[in-house]
């Protein structure tokens, strides 16, 4: 990427945030991040431009806000605020907020902030996106067939198959020589009796791939070491707790290494997961949501980043949901610790984009 | 169990040592933890007593070993031979051992040391068993058909179910209000497949019945609050990701509920594993084998401890295996902490079972 065109911004990176479900603790986690970390990247706010402005208001006085419409910005491009105001671009909801209470009415508009963030970063004006959590079932109520943000962002993208990976930092104390526990998935929202049909060798040797091209290309990892869990209770114990690792999952590691891939293992999950082995890792591959969530998510104490791999474009999120009922107590109860590690992973990514590999 | 009869040992409660495969590290993590421990609890160690002095003499000068033979136990009964000795009651082996190499030629005498536990128990003994690893094919390879110690006293007690709970210490920071997390498991060894069928609400029902049980009676809880997984992503979302959790885990809730036990769920398990609600738990059941046991290794740091629910007696062990490749390497290199927290933990049942209730 030597000599690619500089980002736009100012020297800040430009970064859209989705401002995600308008009822839930989106907007107040965006706005917040946004804010504290405006000297750092130029974070664009996709959402409602008048109830991001209020939500701005009554958390404090001194964010101030710039808003935008969409077609000023098509017409016109991003234009340069500042690092004292946040940019917002304004995609219209259609009913009043009422913080906690979701409103159907308002799933288009949420479905809209994806597509303008893609919109923006294959016209050039973003560099990145980061996705504050929605409602599936708000935008399903709305009439759009919706399984998530990431299913969502594959089809919109034409991507025909992504991965999604929790990151986030551990404590100094747990890993010596490695702060960063990264966890990809080789399936993600199955029912559990459905897990092991999907895991094939095909499918396995894909999944690897992006792992392996995405730590490189987003994360700048040279060679990534990747460690893979096996599917079943001590990663099968010889055949003795299912044969998968032997039929499949080994095979399919042999595979990536022929490849080039540094793919480890299977090795038993339960295991896996130990300082002594993570330190010389770049990635885990757990075969399922809940053999490789539950210990991410603890690790991280609730500062994980969830970012999907193989999309043509940086994406990252916050590893929590809408918490409608922490909304409906009112503003500033929220954490933003995730979204801010969420907009700096992005930020990474950029800068790991932008550098020479 | 008021004015029931003092345990023997001269103050000292009296808990048998299984010292596993004499391969492995456990005759040193055996011998090391009990010597550390000697002015606490009388830990009684079987296994071979002339290998297990002459570990002794080898780890460290100053352990003295005092030996019985199971004849003078059974005619006699346990002497007291004070805190400055460990007491070995002999189990002979029949071939020399090699560290590190297994020889099934010595899987008979591995397996007696649990039949001696349990006899011991029974016969009042001990008060209760810890067991270091063993390896399963040196007892399958010497003819007989084992597939754990878990399901091995299960049938040597006639025990129909047993659960399988793990339990650590947290980091004091990690749970504030809380320091031990438990992990119980509604299935253990089964291959991945075969696990959403396993989860009926009869066998649920028992499990529950089982942990809560255990938990008074053993733990002095006095009204145990269980959370319980759910077997799908996101605890089935609301049927979209399977619907195990409509159809058979929340009835089995519910009904375990109007049997006054204090279940609660289910809930997604990638976020049931946070301090704002382990805090109010005493014990985790998780569905199965890597959904709950990665975060509950990771979290104890290898010091987490096995205990077998269920049972008519009070047995513990490591939470790790054999480790044949560090035993090879010679004596001093294991770490005893997961041994003496299983002794720990033993102790702690032993004296909530003599406690008033």
């Amino acid at each position: 990427m030597i000599g690619a065109t500089p980002a736009p911004g100012a020297g800040r990176p430009v970064i859209a945030i989705t401002t995600g479900e308008p009822a839930g603790i989106g907007p107040e986690i965006s706005l917040r991040a946004a804010w504290a970390m405006r000297r750092e990247v130029n974070c664009v706010l996709l959402g409602d431009a008048a109830f991001l402005a209020l939500t701005a208001s009554l958390l404090d006085p001194d964010i101030k806000v710039a808003a935008l419409s969409t077609m000023a910005l098509r017409n016109g491009g991003l234009p340069q605020f500042g690092p004292d105001r946040l940019t917002v671009i304004d995609v219209p909801l259609v009913a009043h907020v009422r913080p906690g209470i979701l409103d159907r009415a308002n799933g288009r508009a949420v479905l809209a902030t994806l597509d303008l963030a893609v919109e923006g970063i294959e016209a050039g004006w973003f560099e990145a996106m980061v996705t504050a959590p929605l409602q599936k079932s708000t935008i399903n109520d709305a009439g759009v067939a919706f399984s998530g943000h990431t299913e969502y962002l594959a089809e919109k993208t034409a991507t025909p198959l992504v991965v999604m990976m929790l990151a986030g930092e551990l404590d100094q104390s747990a890993v010596a020589g490695g702060t960063a526990l990264r966890v990809a998935l080789a399936t993600t929202h199955l029912p559990l009796r459905a897990v092991a049909d999907a895991i094939t060798f095909d499918a396995l040797g894909r999944v690897l791939d992006i792992v392996d091209a995405d730590l490189k290309r987003k994360f700048g990892v040279q060679v990534p070491r990747i460690l893979v869990a096996g599917l079943n209770p001590h990663a099968g114990e010889n055949g003795y707790l299912g044969r998968e690792e032997i039929d499949t999952i080994a095979p399919a590691l042999a595979a990536a290494r022929a490849r080039g891939i540094d793919a480890r293992g299977p090795y038993p999950a339960d295991t896996l997961f130990q300082p002594k082995y993570l330190r010389d890792a770049d990635c885990v591959l757990a075969m399922y949501h809940d053999q490789g969530l539950p210990v991410l998510k603890y690790a991280t104490f609730g500062r994980g980043v969830n970012i999907t791999l193989g999309l043509p474009l940086i994406r990252t999120s916050v590893d929590h949901g809408t918490a409608l009922d922490l909304a409906a107590q009112g503003l500033g109860l929220a954490d933003c610790a995730s979204m801010e590690q969420a907009i700096r992973c992005a930020l990474e990514m950029v800068a790991a984009q932008h550098s020479p590999s």
